[in-house]
């Protein structure tokens, strides 16, 4: 391997993580740490204090320093800081998903046009090989969807919704707690956390720019304590799952928004912060790779693989790990939501009337929607009755017709939910 | 892309794969392909027979092939081809495990004094990502335990036997005709192609060379229904389970036997003939890998993948993908059976006397085993009573004695079975 300086952005959960790990390897050089404040307490054991700066710029002009390593989150100034970092012919390797996400295009053009490299397992996953094995040795394959669960407060809040019969409320809260979801919660909540690291899976994996903005977004904020009941008795979980798949006309569809999961699929299986992305294309078929999606210890594994690999490319070249570039042309055509095919799962609050599962499925059809499954789910002392459709596959702006249709009915007081469906 | 030239050696199912992928990558000629019968009907549209050779020489001593992809498996005549063709500075990818597992030693030292690189994904559990993402983006970890099922043939005959209550025998049958299991099954039933896989994968993980000649092994071809049966009333699968791990003395414990598998451990919920498998350490934490460890395509997606990445290096460096260069010279300390530590199933056939529980507890007792659970599955038409044992963790050493001291009483007839268990 090749000795390399570095400087740290960042020194929080993450960068304290990558910090220790890397005290292991006497080969790369931590020359510098950008840190916003210089004296809050930090869990590191005889932290070098020394390294520590509030100017970043100390790091990202450091003509000493051979890779800038940014683990700080966010926008600014991460996105000024790893533009001077390039320009200066540093090699970069990151953690942060939205500037990714965001602002890739203009950083992987400039990492392109100054010979230089970025790299981010760390970005999507945590811990889980994913970016480097696409680069790399599963480069032979034409890759056409990921289904993911890519967020683990997310995938923990739902959980014990499940197992503890909770509303989303009290599952939220224990989960701050716990450590396991922020005080502001809205990046992961809302699915915006998820839309970044499907964002970047589905632009390596399908070759194509993915735009954020067109990303369709769902959280599970609406999901209720019976909507996972239902889902319970129907044989399924419901997981927040972040999509991208190849449609057969050449477009791109990447989307986050909970769906019901039937309970043999393999993503059902994974429950609390564990993450899992599978993976399908030709040839490879069907993979899975489950793993800590977040932590200190999981991420610090993919940082500092990202850096060692970097040390034993510039070994033997200038150019290292060639497959890693990512300097994809052209757009996606990406597809909006109302133009996908789904079966859905719609929780309907209706009055109790004999004609009123009649009303539901003479709608639907006129929909075009075909329904597999539609049972009352019992009686409300308001004399309102609970009715869960599930449908075959339709097209989404067929369910989103139906649904209005519906509700100008008087026997229709609500839609309580929409979800989809993976089998 | 570098433009590189190959010879293949073999075109069997995972020749025809390999050859059908490539058609997709102009960058890589084929030149000429080995085969044992050039008259033989294959399962390729448009096969330009001009490149058949019965002479795999042609391609060994060809200076115009740079790489050579052996993909005819055992050891005769693939080692002394893939010894010429390193001599003559031939860079190798293999999926040929068993030659790896006996021959690697010799080959991977032989391919350093070339200065050429072996590359073998397909080796280990066919289109699963596990070899490559090892040694580049997860190098900065202490990798301490894999447990796997490596196996496909097994895991369908095992799974079949579970979901249908099928003997071993006639699961067996129905493998062959259905063409996952071969004519002569020992390779897979016996437990060899899994301990091949096991070798390999352990001597990357834990940095030493694994002789595969001290890896324990077990076959499955013992396993009854009746085991099944009572694993599952237990809440437990039977799988056959690859493992390796890092003891506390660091010394290497590498086996491959069936083990009862609990139900809520993500091995267990891997079915028919897929592969898995768990890989463990600091800082990454667990992770599971999940795909096809068999098959044309998913193997073709392993071998044309690492001839990209040859590709892709070579055209930077003289000496491609560094990281995947498998050069551990210290052997590894491998534990006997004997001296380790598991829960264990044990399933007796004893006379239907009262005391025979009592002495069963004692006889463990005395050999410092603690049974967790025992029961009594029924009286036979003979008037003997399986017992069924589940054992706190135990020497082995301990149990092989318990069992000979329980034979030496009258009222135990024989032990049908012993198997360790993986909570």
């Amino acid at each position: 391997m090749k000795s390399l300086n570095i400087g740290i952005i960042g020194l929080g959960t993450v960068g304290c993580g990558v910090y220790n790990v890397l005290r292991a390897f006497d080969e790369i050089n931590i020359k510098k740490i950008a840190v916003k404040n210089i004296n809050k307490k930090r869990n590191i054991e005889n932290l070098d204090e020394s390294l520590l700066t509030q100017d970043a710029y100390e790091i990202v002009n450091n003509p000493e320093i051979d890779v800038v390593v940014e683990v700080a989150g966010g926008i600014n100034p991460a996105f000024e800081l790893l533009t001077a970092a390039i320009k200066n012919k540093k090699h970069i390797v990151t953690a942060n998903k939205e500037l990714l996400a965001k602002k890739g295009n203009e950083l992987f053009s400039l990492a392109k046009a100054n010979n230089v490299v970025i790299l981010y397992e760390a970005a999507v996953a945590g811990g889980i090989p994913i970016i480097m094995p696409i680069k790399t040795i599963l480069c032979a394959n034409k890759l056409t969807k990921i289904a993911a669960i890519l967020n683990g407060t997310t995938n923990y809040i739902l959980t014990k919704m499940a197992e503890k019969d909770l509303s989303y409320e009290t599952a939220l809260k224990q989960a701050q707690e716990l450590g396991y979801a922020e005080t502001d919660p809205t990046g992961d909540v809302e699915g915006f956390d998820a839309a970044y690291k499907i964002a970047i899976l589905s632009t390596i994996s399908f070759n194509k720019k993915v735009d954020i903005n067109k990303i369709y977004r769902e959280g599970i904020t609406k999901i209720t304590a019976n909507d996972i009941k239902s889902a319970k008795e129907l044989g399924y979980k419901i997981k927040l799952i972040a999509m991208g798949q190849v449609t057969d006309d050449g477009r791109i569809d990447v989307r986050v928004h909970p769906m019901l999961v039937a309970k043999k699929h393999l993503l059902a299986k994974v429950d609390n912060a564990t993450n899992s992305i599978m993976l399908s294309g030709y040839p490879v078929g069907d993979l899975v790779l489950t793993g800590a999606g977040a932590g200190a210890e999981p991420t610090a594994s993919s940082v500092v693989g990202d850096i060692l690999v970097l040390s034993s490319g510039l070994e033997h070249s200038q150019c290292p790990v060639p497959q890693a570039v990512c300097n994809h042309t052209e757009f996606a055509d990406q597809i909006p939501i109302g133009e996908t095919y789904n079966e859905y799962y719609i929780s309907i609050n209706a009055s109790n009337n004999p004609g009123v599962i009649g009303l539901v499925g003479t709608i639907c059809g006129k929909n075009n929607i075909n329904i597999s499954t539609i049972m009352q789910k019992g009686i409300n002392t308001d004399n309102t009755a609970e009715i869960v459709v599930i449908t075959e596959k339709s097209k989404e702006s067929d369910i989103q017709n139906a649904l209005s249709d519906l509700l100008k009915s008087e026997s229709i007081k609500k839609i309580d939910n929409l979800l989809r469906v993976m089998n």
